[in-house]
C-alpha cells in the first residue's frame, strides 16, 4: 500500500512557493497508515501531467494530485487529467449552483462566466464538495486504486482531505492500512558521526519493520525512529524499545523527544527551576527571543529582549560603554559580556544571553571575518561565561548557529554542567 | 535546456520537513537562466534512486540531486549514484585530509572512522569541496549532460551551488542559457475569476516568450509574469510592456510588485527612503526584528526592537502606563500605540511597529479570544495608525500572521497608500 502525490504548479518549480502541500498531505496520510513513496512536482504543462499521472497511476495505489483547478486561463489540470483517463468532461449541476450560491454570498451580482468550468467534471468522477472554494476535489476509483486531484490552495486543499479524502481512503483500504509510527529524539552538543559510533550499528538493534535514521541540523543531530506493524499498541512498545537502546548509549547528549526544540528544552528547564531569562542581540537581531517565544508556556520564563542591531541602542537601552565599542569593537568579548550583563540588569532577570557578531555577507574584516560571533551567558550571582564561534556557514547559518550555540550554553548552565 | 531536481530523504516524504532546498534550487537555477522541469521527492532508498535518477538523466540536461550523503548507515545516495553511472568508488585523499583537518579544528582528538566514507568518491567524479561541513559535492558531467549530487542540510547545499555548480553551470552551457525573469503584481479587493474578466483574454497580449499566472491567496490575488529571451534587456521590456497593460485593466486593484520576502520589501523601500525602523514586540516575541535582521542591509534601516514580553518591560523600557495596562489589558489598541510611540520615542527611529496579542494556546478569555491581535504603526509626525486582527490560527499561524499583517502595514504606509 503506497501512494504518491503530483504538486502542480509553475510556482512550485521557480521558487515562488515551497510545496507546505506535500508535506501535509505526507503527514496525514502516514498517520491514516499510508507511506507517501514519492512527490512528482511539475508544473503548469498538460503533457507532463499526463505522463506524471501515467507513471504515478502504475506505481501506486493511491494518487494524490494537486493544483491547476481554478478558472483562469493557466488552470489546465482537470482537461489533462480527464484526458489521461479518456473522459468526458460534463456539466455538473450542484456544483454550478453552489459555486453561483457563493458568489451570491459575496455580494457579486452574477457569476463571472468562466465559472462555469469550475462545474464541468470528468465523466466517472466522483465531486467532492469544497465549502472553501469554488473549485471541487476530484475522485476517481478503479480496480482497487484511486486518483484524487485538489485544489493548491492549501485551506481548500487540507478541508477537502480531512472532510473528504482521508475518510474514503479509510473506508476503501481498511484492510490494507497498517501502524505508521514516528518519534525523534533530539541531541546537541555532538556530531552526526561520533554519535553514530556512540550508538553503534543499528542493524544490530533494529527489526526490518524499524528505521532509524539520522538528521543532522544546525541545532543538533536529531534521530528519527519510524516502524510500522500491526497495531499502534505494538508499534509504539518496538519505538519504546528503540529510544532506550538509544538514551542509554547517547547518555547526557539526549534532550528529548518529539518536536521538543532546543528552545523549548531550554523554556521547560527555566520552568522546573522558577528562572527567568532576557536576552540581547545584536546579529540575531531577535531570532533567540522569537525561538523562545514560538513555544508554549515562555510567559513565565521569558522577560523579554532587548534587540540592539545599532550601537546607539546598545549604550542607551543595555548599558555598553562607548569605550569598550571603541577600544574593542561591536563584535568582541567585552561588547558580549556588557551586553549580557546589561540585560540582566536592565529587564531583572536571573539569566541573560548576549550575542554580537558579523552575519554577513558583508561587514567582515580580516581580523574579525564573517562568521565571527561572540556569546555571553550572565547569572545573578555568578561569573559571566563566553563563547566565541567562528566559521562561516553564510548569513542565516550565521545567524541560525549562534542562536543554538547561546540556547545550548544556557541549557547547559541549567543542568549544571557548563564544562561539558 | 532544462534541469530535474532530485529531494532525496524520508523525511520530505513523511512531512517532518519541508523541501525548502527545491525551491531555493528553483529559483538559483532560473536566475541563471536553466528552468526547472521537474522535482522528484524520494526516499532513501536505493532502488528509487537509480530508476528515478535514469528517468531524469533521460529527460533533463542538468540533473541536481540533494541528500543522503551524510556519514552514517541511512546515508546511501552516493553508492546508489555510482551504481547507476556503473563507477566504482575510490577514496579522494584530499577530501580525507579536508575531513581530518575540520575535526582538528572542532577540537576532536581523531575523526570517527565512519568519516572516511566521506571521502570515498565515485571514479570519473569531480569533488567540490564543501568547507561547511564533512560531505563533498560530486559532478559528472558527459556529452552535454551534468550530474550533481549535495548534502542535503540548506547551508551546505547553498554553499556548494553557489561557489561551484552555478559557476560550473554558467560557463559549461553559456550558450545555451537563456534571461529568465519573473515579476509578481499584487492585487487586492478583487477574485480571481472577475480579475481575469477585466484583463482579458492572456492570449491577445503576450508573446510565446510570455506566461501570465494567476496565484490566488487569502490577502488577494497575484498574478505572476514570467518571460525568457535572449538579454535580459529584452526580457525585462517586454515584462514591464505586460504590466502597464494589466496596470491598465485591473486599475486600482492594483497593489504593486512584490520582492522576495515581505521583510526583504520593508528594507528595500526603508532603504529608498533612508528611513529607520525600530519594533516593540510582545506576542511575536521578536519574530519580526528576526524577520528584518535576516535580510541582507538591514543594519542601514533597522536600529533594534524591544521585546516585551513581560508587562514590565511593556511599562520599563516602552513607557506604556500602568493605567493603560489596568484600564485595557495588554492586548488593547491603546496599549499597542502606547507600545510603538514608546519605542519611536526610545530607539529614535522614524517609524516603529508594534505587536501585541493573545498566540496560544492559553491565555484567552471570552472577550478577547486567542488570535486576538492589535498592530500599532507609528511614523514621526504623523498620526499613529492601528490594526486588529481576529481568528485563530494556531500559536506559529497567529505569530506568523501577525508579524506579516505588521510588515504590510509598513509596507503600504512607505508607499503611501494606507488606505487600500
Amino acid at each position: 500500500m503506497n501512494a504518491e502525490i503530483i504538486s502542480i504548479g509553475d510556482e512550485l518549480l521557480i521558487g515562488q512557493v515551497v510545496n507546505t502541500n506535500a508535506a501535509w498531505i505526507g503527514r496525514e496520510l502516514g498517520a491514516l497508515g499510508v507511506p507517501v513513496t514519492r512527490v512528482n512536482t511539475i508544473g503548469d504543462n498538460a503533457k507532463e501531467i499526463i505522463v506524471t499521472s501515467r507513471r504515478a497511476w502504475k506505481e501506486a495505489d493511491v494518487v494524490i494530485a494537486t493544483g491547476g483547478l481554478g478558472p483562469t486561463h493557466d488552470d489546465i489540470s482537470k482537461a489533462a487529467v480527464a484526458t489521461f483517463f479518456k473522459k468526458k468532461l460534463k456539466l455538473h449541476k450542484p456544483t454550478l449552483e453552489a459555486v453561483k450560491a457563493r458568489f451570491a454570498k459575496l455580494g457579486y451580482d452574477k457569476m463571472p462566466e468562466s465559472n462555469i468550468s469550475q462545474a464541468m467534471v470528468p465523466e466517472g468522477f466522483q465531486v467532492l464538495k469544497n465549502d472553501r472554494g469554488t473549485a471541487p476535489g476530484l475522485l476517481f476509483y478503479n480496480a482497487g486504486k484511486t486518483y484524487i486531484i485538489l485544489p493548491g490552495v492549501p485551506q481548500e486543499m487540507e478541508f477537502l482531505m480531512t472532510g473528504s479524502v482521508l475518510p474514503f481512503l479509510k473506508h476503501k483500504y481498511k484492510n490494507k492500512l497498517e501502524a505508521i509510527k514516528h518519534r525523534t529524539i533530539i541531541t546537541a552538543g555532538i556530531g552526526e558521526s561520533s554519535l553514530a559510533e556512540k550508538i553503534g550499528d543499528p542493524k544490530t538493534f533494529l527489526k526490518k519493520s524499524t528505521i532509524l535514521a539520522f538528521l543532522p541540523r544546525a541545532e543538533g543531530v536529531r534521530l528519527r525512529i519510524t516502524s510500522h506493524g500491526k497495531s499502534t499498541a505494538t508499534v509504539n512498545k518496538e519505538i519504546d524499545r528503540v529510544e532506550a537502546i538509544i538514551r542509554e548509549r547517547a547518555g547526557k547528549y539526549v534532550l528529548g523527544t518529539e518536536d521538543q526544540t532546543l528552545a523549548a528544552t531550554v523554556v521547560r528547564l527555566l520552568t522546573e527551576r522558577s528562572k527567568v531569562l532576557a536576552t540581547a542581540e545584536s546579529c540575531t537581531g531577535g531570532l533567540i527571543a522569537s525561538k523562545i517565544t514560538e513555544t508554549d508556556g515562555a510567559s513565565t520564563v521569558f522577560y523579554g529582549s532587548i534587540v540592539a542591531y545599532h550601537n546607539h541602542v546598545k549604550i542607551k537601552e543595555l548599558g555598553v560603554r562607548q569605550l569598550t565599542l571603541i577600544e574593542h569593537g561591536a563584535v568582541s568579548e567585552e561588547t558580549a559580556i556588557e551586553m549580557a550583563e546589561g540585560a540582566l540588569e536592565k529587564l531583572g532577570s536571573d539569566f541573560a544571553i548576549a550575542v554580537t557578531g558579523i552575519a554577513g555577507p558583508d561587514g567582515g574584516t580580516k581580523e574579525k571575518p564573517v562568521g565571527t560571533i561572540w556569546i555571553a551567558l550572565a547569572e545573578r550571582n555568578a561569573p559571566t561565561l563566553t563563547k566565541k564561534l567562528q566559521q562561516d556557514f553564510g548569513r542565516v547559518g550565521n545567524r541560525e548557529r549562534a542562536a543554538a550555540a547561546a540556547l545550548e550554553m544556557l541549557r547547559r548552565r541549567l543542568l549544571g554542567n557548563d564544562a561539558a
